[in-house]
């Protein structure tokens, strides 16, 4: 664990506005998926609140952070675009960025830590993007990329604490209110922060009603210990099988993050499997364990969401088929329960 | 294999219109999800076409069969509807058909055969439908259903040969041909032929030049030796993992489809299995065996569709999360590649 000072002590980050976030969702429209929002009667009977899933999984490189790179990728002004784009990644912003750069025709270099699922490497691959591997930890992303974009000259796409990525994330929200009237709650899984910084400002934007709540793995809960210290604490390479939480927060994440969330709720490794079972068969759909952290936080805390409309956010549908957590059973690697 | 008269040389079915079909549109839209179409630019790239997927396994029930069975419930008059309805069913139909009954607050009776998927007999159970097994050949599901009806006086509702069905199945291709401008085939599976003969039926009214295609298991393929003999032949009990492909067609949907399908292609389970795998991975739903088999006539017949613009519903997403094909390996049951 590294307790890093606060940035907003320092400078105060660029935080997009509302209308940062109306021309982010115009500029990505024609690459996006607005994706559809599933409900199912049976959960809602079972867990006790009334949900409604945005299923970002469908976006083509299978989660919502196509919405951030796009963005990112299509408001750079030719000449920087024509260096390309570089960042590190698990695996989903890698394959959105590759995505968002091959729809523009540029150069794209994804880090990506050596433990990264195989399928997700395969899908930054699909996409034409240069793979460069590192070492599993947060930091070692960071110096990995430094050394490769001092080759390339590429511009620098944070995963998350990017204000053009976080404002191509509240598109998100900013669809589900659409789709979705009288919501009490926005809920989304907690990593990096990108998602739920969106979230945040969208509903403060146009919704300041509706609470924003995000779910985190026990096992990589640096968000919500930041969040009970009133200081950004970052660990540096947590271990939990839903791997695109890993990332703490960074510094503009946390400002928003740290300003806007009413709570982030924590869930096991095992219950963060049996949530993503019960929603593959309920809402079948492919659901990455990152995902179903949401849907495990209202099977853990059902009294918060008693009797509420709750809108979930399934960030991400990138898994492993042929290591799915349940048919594994007990081996190896299936779903870590400790803490390394 | 059991040859039987066609059914058309006695009396004419009763095909529904195109007045039927909006009537059943509008009546069945309250109850239904007007499904998103997917579609991904690498799949694209590796089977040389555009394709379109009609997500049907997002549908609340998990199939397109919540279409038809929504239409017969909801058409029926108040002192028909007080006797409940009754269904024989592998299992899609009757989870729909439970659905419905449920929507409407009536009575349901199904009668399921021994070898049907837990998974299925699951959702027919959880909409609080009353299950009776029978013997899995298709005879037996039609003696059975009798006895229990006598004790009840329920309407049936065929799962496909039924007018009021295949109306309902028939809104599907009708909102694909919406979604999707400039198709020049639809494709879908065909079992007992409710949704091809409905997807015939619209293609016919709407757009005559769209052609329509059936994809069958090579295992179960009764539509296309009754197409090539141009008499119906029904098999008794093909054994294919494709499990909702293994009815015969009725004397009303072979009338439809005899007229209007341009071709039924057949693949082989294997072919089955990993074009479900290819679905699950570049789609991310959930994807059933029996809708895998259209996606496996794209990859294994790739001159009929070649820079063709291919709308393909993918019927259902009702999987035994624990029975997935690839994971079982060469276990038993897993993915039957002779006929018994």
């Amino acid at each position: 664990m590294v307790a890093v000072e606060p940035a907003d002590n320092a400078a105060s980050p660029e935080v997009p506005t509302l209308d940062d976030i109306v021309a982010a969702h115009e500029r990505i429209a024609p690459h996006i998926l607005r994706t559809p929002v599933l409900s199912d009667e049976q959960l809602d009977a079972q867990l006790g609140a009334t949900l409604f899933f945005k299923a970002e999984g469908l976006q083509p490189p299978g989660a919502f952070k196509v919405r951030g790179a796009t963005n990112a990728v299509f408001s750079l002004p030719d000449d920087r675009a024509a260096r390309g784009v570089i960042t590190h990644s698990s695996g989903n912003h890698g394959a959105a960025l590759a995505y968002a750069a091959a729809r523009r025709g540029i150069r794209c270099q994804v880090v990506m830590p050596d433990n990264a699922p195989a399928v997700k490497r395969a899908a930054v691959a699909s996409y034409g993007a240069e793979i460069t591997g590192c070492a599993p930890a947060a930091s070692a992303r960071q110096t990995t990329m430094e050394r490769v974009r001092e080759a390339s000259g590429a511009e620098f796409v944070h995963p998350y604490d990017d204000p053009r990525v976080v404002a191509g994330q509240a598109t998100c929200a900013r669809e589900l209110l659409d789709q979705v009237d009288g919501l009490d709650v926005l809920l989304a899984p907690i990593g990096g922060g990108g998602l739920v910084s969106g979230t945040c400002l969208t509903a403060a934007a146009v919704a300041p009603g509706v609470e924003v709540v995000a779910g985190e793995p026990e096992q990589a809960d640096d968000a919500r210990r930041s969040l009970e210290a009133g200081r950004l604490i970052a660990d540096d390479a947590p271990v939990t099988i839903a791997d695109g939480l890993k990332t703490p927060l960074g510094p503009l994440t946390w400002h928003i993050v740290s300003r806007h969330v009413a709570a982030i709720l924590t869930v096991s490794e095992a219950e963060i499997v049996e949530a993503m079972r019960l929603a593959w068969t309920r809402l079948r759909i492919v659901v990455e364990p990152s995902s179903a952290v949401a849907v495990a936080v209202v099977r853990r805390y059902p009294e918060r969401f008693a009797g509420r409309r709750v809108g979930i956010i399934l960030s991400g549908g990138n898994v492993d088929l042929d290591r799915l957590p349940w048919t594994l059973g007990d081996r190896p690697g299936a779903a870590p329960e400790r803490r390394h």
